[in-house]
């Protein structure tokens, strides 16, 4: 460990959704730090909403977002009656909630000029929303 | 995407929770980001407790705080006989478990000299606990 | 708050787990903070696996440990026969969901050379499969 000076790069990209589901943007961001000079530091995935979220999962069996996606159905369901705000219709709130319980943002190491991902690990954009939307992610890389 | 060279800026501060809900914090961190000379970077929002949170979301309906509420009342009930914990009573353990779905950080980008926030997000400090408590939260500015 | 030039120091080191449950790490990350030239910034900790968590919780009472497994073990429980996922056994799809609903990386302030945490809050690695596993965690300082 021996310390270098550090410096910022920051890139924005848009993502359309095609509707709720998983969306994955590793390659997408691990090409911005192959881009920049950055040999290690972090890299800060953010997205600029509250109804969809980033999450890091398992990259190798489609099954495993699939699950995902029914557990979360499951754990906030639709059109639940409790909820006062629903103006954008049964899956507004719910979308706010699985993003709460979730993340609207992801730090990652990068090493050696390559984000420092574990081999079964993929960047995620996870709309919540039913219906496609345009979503905003800024990505941060703090690094030397 | 051309490098400047970084600097790191902190900052306490104290939030007095009436109890259950929601603070916004997010004008107190955006006033220490324009403060401040950095430009671009990151904006590590920090709370130094295990049983509150710091949450971004939706800022312009405050039912949807009250149905984040409603909806954490529900999946985490106060008083649940299952827990081994209740020195500080009924809500001391729901407390952590909540902090442990959500998060007692979080960052956001900062670009322009201003913090890089979606038009409908806001940054808010869950308070999980009954009673007021008194939360301490650490602001990082690392950025150039 | 006055600017310091900031630089970036990276560490890797493995935990074996004994199985479901939390290994504390607190103090080998503080250790790495101090034996840096790091005074004030960030301290980031991933792990790079999509079946353990990383999570700041409660130190002192070992109940929150086991309240907290408790928990999960009723909101995501294993075995669970809407997941099509299941070829490491009845915990594989749990411990993808209960990654998801807690987090690979914390981040954790540094000031005055030290980790910037609460008094009672301790940094957990949280294993979420049932057997013991080598798990990779990667920890980078930045800061000045």
């Amino acid at each position: 460990m021996k310390p270098s000076p550090a410096s910022v790069l920051q890139h924005s990209f848009t993502i359309e959704t095609p509707g709720r589901g998983f969306t994955e943007i590793t390659e997408h961001v691990r090409r911005l730090v192959r881009a920049s000079a950055v040999q290690a530091g972090l890299a800060h995935i953010f997205t600029r909403h509250t109804s969809c979220s980033l999450l890091i999962t398992e990259n190798a069996d489609p099954d495993v977002r699939k699950d995902l996606e029914r557990y979360f159905g499951r754990l906030v369901p639709d059109g639940d009656p409790m909820y006062a705000h629903d103006a954008e219709g049964p899956d507004d709130m719910p979308a706010h909630v699985r993003a709460a319980l979730t993340a609207v943002s992801v730090t990652v190491p990068v090493a050696g000029a390559d984000l420092a991902l574990g081999t079964w690990q993929g960047i995620y954009l996870w709309e919540h929303r039913l219906r496609p939307h345009r979503r905003h992610v800024v990505v941060t890389l703090v690094g030397c």
